[in-house]
């Protein structure tokens, strides 16, 4: 088998064409870390034309996905072996975790203009926070993915815990900010939608990292997982 | 061909295979939308142990998505042709749409625990027609799924723009609740946050919408889309 040329030239395609899909959605990940960042930046300059730019490029994190679903389709259609497959499915649900981080950066620069209307919050610090963990977990996740290294996907789920304690004590904080002066209810509301999507975008990159370990191991079952997002229950 | 009896009962098996994964994809999103009806009898009747039944319930809907991600390797495995491939892409994006639809009315139903331990509140009344207006999207996408109706899919994907502008309307009104007395501000977060998983189930109707019609149409560009949720930018 391996000695027929013609043999060969298909399997080295599918190769190329395999590393292309690996290549766009790291692609389509840095695109949204990027994003995540300059929300962020965003958010504290209080700069309404960069808000715009970041929502405006939210579309080709979009027609990237598109894209991807383009070429999983063309490499499904030559019957793939069970590893490949992985790969390929890994991928499709990696996209569409990115997409919907793409989303929250974008949601994000949307409050924040709507934000810049109103005086500067002092609060936005704590959010900060936030989002550097957030970042943090996304890179470290694509890099997992990049290397197929386990281990650092295991310590991003491991690592999700602390993003939801920092939302859960950051969306309490907020709170005591709204119950102090009614004026900061509609400021501070942004400040929750926006760590909650932080929060979900936690929540996003374990699962990029659960496919991490489903495209490196298999069907394996994974240890379980602490959850300290308590913020549902707070009275 | 058709004379090969070895051939066609691989033939048939493959379509008894693509056909329980339809149904099993079916099966969750009826799970997901009683789950969801469940959620807002749930708040309106204050119920703490149907609430956590609802919770408990959530992890059926994530098992079967993990019975569908494996029946998609098996098919996927078979190198199936250009509509059956649509088929199997679909199933596993629609599984994943109907998986947070799930996660969102399990969230309903936590904040609705916490929502107990407060006095009863009247803009809980909002918050249902928002909800019926979910389920409504929901049934009628799920419908349009099971009979591959592009039409009705059309009409989930524009009727999205009334689920919209029920969040919005909710979303303000929430927040002068909030501003005319500081204890309505912890449950009216609550509810401001499954008004947003309401309006988000409303999104995902709408991808599933996409899926269908990206199955039966195959990469045909889709009509443009009317968005109305402009809580964004409410200052």
């Amino acid at each position: 088998m391996g000695t027929n040329p013609m043999n060969e030239h298909i399997v080295k395609s599918y190769d190329e064409e395999q590393r292309r899909l690996l290549n766009e959605t790291l692609r389509m990940g840095e695109m949204a870390a990027a994003q995540l960042e300059s929300a962020l930046d965003v958010l504290a300059r209080r700069d309404d034309k960069a808000a715009e730019r970041i929502i405006a490029n939210d579309e080709a994190i979009d027609a990237l996905e598109n894209e991807i679903s383009h070429d999983v389709m063309k490499l499904a259609l030559r019957g793939p072996m069970a590893r490949d497959l992985r790969e390929i499915l890994a991928a499709i649900r990696i996209a569409s975790d990115i997409e919907r981080i793409g989303d929250y950066a974008a949601n994000a620069a949307k409050r924040s203009t709507a934000l810049n209307l109103l005086p500067p919050l002092p609060q936005i610090v704590g959010l900060q926070a936030l989002g550097v963990l957030a970042v943090k977990q996304l890179r470290a996740v694509l890099e997992a993915y990049r290397t197929n290294d386990v281990d650092l996907a295991q310590s991003v789920r491991a690592g999700d815990a602390t993003v939801d304690a920092a939302y859960t004590a950051l969306f309490r904080e907020l709170l005591t900010y709204m119950m102090e002066d009614p004026r900061n209810i509609t400021p501070c509301t942004h400040l929750l939608f926006i760590a909650k999507n932080l929060e979900r975008i936690g929540d996003h990159a374990t699962n990029i990292a659960e496919n991490v370990w489903f495209l490196v191991r298999g069907e394996e079952t994974l240890p379980p997982r602490e959850k300290r997002d308590l913020s549902n229950t707070v009275t």
